[in-house]
């Protein structure tokens, strides 16, 4: 046994398919990528990742399972864990696709781990990312919808069927706040999404007519002095502070990692959530909670995948 | 060693002081509480605690503490933890007083635990009470504060200081919800603590001149059809409700177990509850929780102490 040996690390989302082999201690070896592709069959689809992963194993000399120590896989969820039998929402093609068994015949019965992407981003900035060193931590994802995970007293909580660390559903507006996608009421996702916010600043006058306006674009608009795009910003910030405070409360945190597309804003939303933060989250143990930057951007879900092989003690608890 | 000997369990709160030996399964055996005291100081307080102690030894015929498995206590916070140095806000007496030290000299050296009443309210719960054969479960006290603890993956959480399961600062209506006592606006506590029910009661009509009207006189009078009481209950059920969608989208809860002397209204609570919840717990996983009384009732302190020793891998990460 080589326990110098890497993992293959794949991720896939609704915009990207990845993979890479990552060291023992996280470095992110050869990298492939290709963009999601529409239209395909779930057939198809599987045919884009499997020769992805000979893409990778190809560039990196690797020819036989035994090189690798395991395959960690994150993918967009919902999915039945730990079997990995996956129905991305974003990803139509795969409906009920059993993934894990999948990946395990490919690569000749290696150890195979599949976990929600949001689980694999924690994971991720806990062991190797902003979350470092510390024992209790939420990791969000800001993008076009609000996802995470948790770790406290160290360990990856997985909660009654796997879904424990759904920041987004926390509810930060009951009774004036919009309906929210999952069907109830003010949820930190229904306000602060990158949708949600698009269609808030098109409803307030911003670029009312383009139908491919993104949040990206109102973040730019926001930079720029737009006052609509301030606003939004200000309104996802404050959703997200309140949906922390809570999360802080109740969990005695101590960083909170915000990564995902809308992140990319900085100050523009990191000003006002740290403003709400700070007005809702006043006990002397809710003061000390940080919230920082997720620190691996692009690679954190390759980074995660890997957890799941290197460090399973703390982030796999599945068989 | 005999694996049968019972634990001395002690519950020290606000309101009484009480000891009982438990034996390994949970039962409570020998029982002993007074009042608290008031108006002691410091040194006479812990006399009082000492004479009980004594008293439950002496009837149960337990002379030395070698007959005993080990010494659980809950006590009021905040607290040094596990150092047990205690400040109990109920108790203005103690002061940073070294509770767990004090013990451990008048038990002979016998191994003794002391951690936050509501942490040892959810470990009963979860050990013995309403969530057993669970493995994520919220504990919740409803009385003059809104406390609680949480059960993840079945392990009792602590967080970054020991303060996991603050579900009353939750926040449930951060525009227009009422200051809360930690300085923020619009947490559960503040909307539903009992004393915050009769101060809304009040300025609402309901017994407009009575210095000393309770919560349980406003529950008695909703359960009469007094529209003030009823509509109280109904705020406060709404605000727990709501904290509790939110918990479970986090936390990936199945059972929420509700306490507390406000928890005795029942229907007048419970359903407005439910009403809240349900509008807000949309999603597959967190339509799966449920909100049940808490079973223990006033032995939960005791029993919890005692799962302190008894089953100390799942509720005691001290030292």
């Amino acid at each position: 046994m080589d326990d110098s040996r890497p993992a293959l690390a794949i991720d896939i989302g609704g915009t990207k398919l990845a993979a890479a082999l990552v060291e023992p201690a996280g470095r992110v070896l050869t990298r492939a990528q290709v963009p999601t592709p529409r239209d395909l069959d779930a057939e198809q689809l599987w045919r884009t990742l499997d020769a992805l992963i000979t893409d990778v194993l190809d560039r990196s000399g690797v020819a036989l399972a035994a090189d690798l120590a395991g395959c960690g896989c994150g993918c967009g969820g919902p999915m039945e864990w730990p079997a990995g039998v996956v129905s991305p929402l974003n990803i139509p093609a795969w409906r009920g696709f059993p993934l894990r068994d999948r990946l395990t015949d490919r690569l000749g019965g290696l150890p195979v781990r599949v976990h929600n992407d949001a689980i694999c981003m924690v994971a991720a900035e806990h062991w190797r990312g902003a979350g470092r060193g510390h024992d209790n931590v939420l990791g969000m994802v800001v993008s076009t919808g609000v996802g995470g995970g948790l770790v406290l007293d160290g360990r990856l909580i997985k909660g009654a069927s796997g879904n424990a660390g759904h920041i987004g559903h926390v509810v930060v507006d009951p009774d004036t706040g919009p309906l929210c996608g999952c069907g109830g009421r003010g949820c930190a996702e229904a306000i602060a999404r990158g949708p949600a916010l698009v269609t808030w600043a098109q409803a307030e006058g911003w670029r009312p007519d383009q139908k491919d306006a993104t949040a990206k674009d109102l973040a730019t608009d926001g930079a720029l002095g737009h006052p609509v795009g301030l606003a939004a910003m200000r309104r996802a910030g404050r959703a997200l502070g309140i949906a922390i405070a809570s999360a802080t409360s109740l969990c005695n945190l101590e960083v909170v990692s915000v990564g995902g597309g809308l992140s990319q804003a900085g100050p523009l939303l990191f000003d006002p959530l740290e403003e709400a933060l700070r007005a809702h989250a006043r006990l002397d143990f809710t003061r000390q909670v940080a919230v920082v930057p997720a620190a691996l951007g692009q690679s954190a879900g390759l980074v995660g995948a890997a957890a799941l092989i290197f460090a399973a003690d703390r982030y796999w608890h599945g068989d």
